[in-house]
């Protein structure tokens, strides 16, 4: 495959299943200048199946310079089925409050558990109704490199800005054909909200990929925004911390239904956070200031009892 | 299901299967006043996945006052994958001479043949695109109520102005959930183009689904719009004929290669005409005028060897 | 593609969309000798994914020979998944009646309302708890090739013993690579219930796939293999018309509700016959006599209610 | 869900995950009784779309009995559809060199590549063909539940003995329906093939799921089988490691190439080991007897050239 001219292409590598705590040791132990091994753009990727009309074409530099990417969550109907009237709220939030790109279907979105034509079209619904105020990079990779290429252009064709891709590595060189899919950019994003404050000031980071922003995207801005401010780092690391203390999007979907903003159902095999960190979170907002979280209802514990969780959708 | 406001639904009972001379011989005999057996608007069809942010919106006065909705091809690269190149530049002539709505996926546009993936993609696609300019109709019927309840969700989430059903009429009321998909409407246009005519002027139809605007987008238009022009339509009826000699699209798909504006690949089991009749198709050209086409080259024969057709893809 | 060499591919000119009424009309002015225009046999068709190991390969005379193959029903679970305890006692049933044959997923299978998924899923079951004791023959035409390679390839895989595929007619011959699909073979089997007694023994038919053997299979044997039997055919064709006064397989699938033998659950669009319809059929089941129906519970009418009728399943 | 009475499921934690080296480290550190991680039967799972005819079931304690189970790699053809022929052949080679089981389309097999109508499909074809010879293990495990349950549900459907599954473990009880997800079984096999035979004679291990028994069924039957051998597995352990260098199934799909038992057939991201290391194998085979390795042919290196890595299949 040749290039892929003016689209942005953001590869990673296996973002999805790196584990999280490791790497932070890693790099606290390291104390070295900070270079993320998962945020790279890939230039010039060629996909065949172009449009002359495709009105979305983001040059690689616009998609570089964005600083708050929000990897949105994917609200649910109680019958499993996505909630679009929720979703367009979140995403309408997080254009207010300063985010400036939004993946669709990451880790956080769920991609793992919903299926490539529910995928396609999100994205499509994103890019008709919010693409022109905010980049929209759908998260088309896979471990599987047919269903990646597909997914990625069935993406640029309904017209995302930009793919996010995990990329199975490989540093032999004789197998040439394998070359276009590696990366050669250079790192621009911390994928750990928890790092991003330092790595943005301290190791010259453009800016973060989200999760803990779909809950209090205009701190996450102020952080990526505004300068050096350690105080409001030092304050927001301990929740930071709970929002990933089951794998992610556990802590944010939780979350979401106690603010209010979407309806308490998962699909399995993700459950809520038992009620004793339920009661954590009630107190998280209060300390942190309700104004600063998405929503506008009174957070709630709510119930065991309140939760749908399904299998078949 | 209850009502889907702002939504038109156009809902017709099973114009993919129906006999068409048939139709018209009945048509012929009667001299009644024309009443189509397969047009309708279901107003009122409530889809739950709905969006607050859904931009294009279309109420059903406004899909009914279309006059000419072309049911567009789909154009393939030599492997089979759409040719989006090739499509937008058929959509966009289309607009350019035009025509109001396009049907996406409909027999034309071979909906048998693609995949929902591929559908839902290409409606997508279409709204992002050419939206604002022509009104996107997604051919999301089917015989499975399944796959028509879910691809219409899905296409109206990627922005599509209205949908195409074909629906199983069933007259037992003991059945009330079924009434929601039972036709309720007055019929607005012509399926055959054939009959796009004098339905138009002499019949009170509001205009016409035509296959053959795709070749002839201008004259489509001019017999629509500019009143009762029976020379017109009489120079066209013969060659109308040849058309749909064989199922279509195998006609409009045969003569769109010859004119040089999609590449000449067939997904099977469709192939093209044989040569005998893509010599008459020049001779075709040539007495009606190269000018009323769509593209701009000469047309051509074309040899066997240069179809490809595809049963992999 | 080249030869299949030991396979059986029975072949049939879209028998799911043939007028039938029509059909027999023209039967019975010809008064001709019986050619069906529906079913033949295609041998010698090569899929290069194919095993050194599968059993059931069944050489085309094998499948030639059969005289009574049931197109079977296939019963659902309340939330429309496949009642598999259902379909094997059905299955069960036919064998012991004595049918030869079973076509899984046709148009009485509503091979149009389940997925490929579902589809090569019973065909692998049917082989695996039935396939010594009956021949199992795979519905995996499409309207679509690449759909219908694609699942003829699998159902050979789980092991059917032959394939019934819808087949787009083309005589002209300029592409060749078409061939391969088109018959060449001798009519054996009738596909209407009510020609297949006459088909039989007047006109040299060896057989019947029939939609009336679900209800029936000890009859339809006796029709089949014991001789002329006027008398039992005057009996039943009067019934045989209920069975088809709605498309198939509406009547099949209300009868057996009726019966006991299926629950009474429907996938839309297909929706049970009326109540005064349903009156009809008990009557008739007593008028033929209960020992003849599958099933061993009193027939019985059923409320409108305790229909249950599933769009998303 | 409640009881699936007579099924075996095997269910583990993300074995496809789990960092190797790692593990294996843990358990060198601890010296402590071998318990593995990741391997449990759950008894009593409850399947509705149940079948009376099911010929396979296996009750728990028949699949708890196999000493080794081999995770079958799935050959392909050049075009990256599956090559049934050369896939018989190899299970056929492990029933008669000793293996008891085989998982279909686990890590090894490719699971994360093959679509589910393929993975349903070999499984089918395996019991089909070899259902009465050996167990035969589906891996219809999925990160998605969905996903999870409709394939476990049709690989039963089409006859496996059993389940793997990947459960994602949750301790809390607070959501009671997860609980028929998470094991409460006792460990019987060792996962990685380096520790089983001091797994089975040092800690009561059953057996192994063994990956490189692909390659030398024989020689694994007999660490398992045939008492304490510490000289050959001492013998085997460094090439093992050959086997693991990266991502299983990447040694083993370049081994058997090799041993001309698999064509050097690739689905991307896959590729084969780089030319350094195929020499190292040829040499591996030399030393340890050709006899050993599955296949006839002289071991060859193979070019780079000789290998098809495919992208779209």
């Amino acid at each position: 495959m040749a290039a892929l001219q003016g689209y942005g292409l953001i590869s990673t590598n296996s973002p999805l299943h790196f584990p999280r705590t490791h790497q932070f040791d890693d790099y606290k132990r390291k104390k070295a200048r900070w270079v993320s091994p998962i945020a790279a753009v890939v230039p010039n990727f060629h996909l065949p199946m172009r449009s002359l009309e495709d009105k979305n074409r983001t040059n690689t530099e616009d998609i570089r310079s964005l600083r708050v990417i929000t990897a949105i969550k994917t609200p649910y109907l109680p019958d499993g089925r996505f909630d679009l009237e929720a979703y367009d709220n979140l995403v309408n939030t997080q254009i207010e409050k300063g985010a400036e790109g939004v993946i669709v279907g990451g880790t956080t979105g769920e991609g793992q558990l919903i299926s490539w034509d529910e995928h396609i079209m999100l994205i499509g619904h994103t890019v008709n109704c919010f693409g022109s105020r905010i980049k929209v990079i759908g998260n088309t990779g896979s471990n599987s490199t047919r269903e990646a290429i597909h997914a990625t252009e069935q993406g640029f064709a309904v017209g995302m800005h930009a793919a996010r891709q995990n990329i199975y590595r490989r540093h032999d060189s004789s197998f040439s054909n394998l070359e276009e899919y590696t990366e050669n950019g250079v790192v621009v994003w911390s994928g750990n909200d928890d790092q991003c404050h330092d790595s943005r000031w301290d190791h010259e980071a453009t800016g973060v990929i989200s999760v803990t922003s779909n809950l209090v995207p205009g701190l996450m801005r102020k952080l990526m925004f505004e300068g050096r401010n350690s105080e409001l780092n030092a304050k927001l690391l301990p929740w930071i911390d709970w929002v990933f203390q089951e794998p992610n999007p556990i802590g944010v979907n939780t979350a979401l239904a106690q603010l209010g903003v979407a309806r308490p159902v998962f699909r399995l095999p993700y459950v809520p956070l038992p009620m004793s960190k339920r009661v954590e979170f009630v107190q998280i907002v209060k300390e942190i200031g309700r104004e600063h979280f998405v929503g506008e209802r009174d957070v709630q514990v709510l119930d065991d009892d309140d939760f749908i969780l399904i299998g078949r959708y």
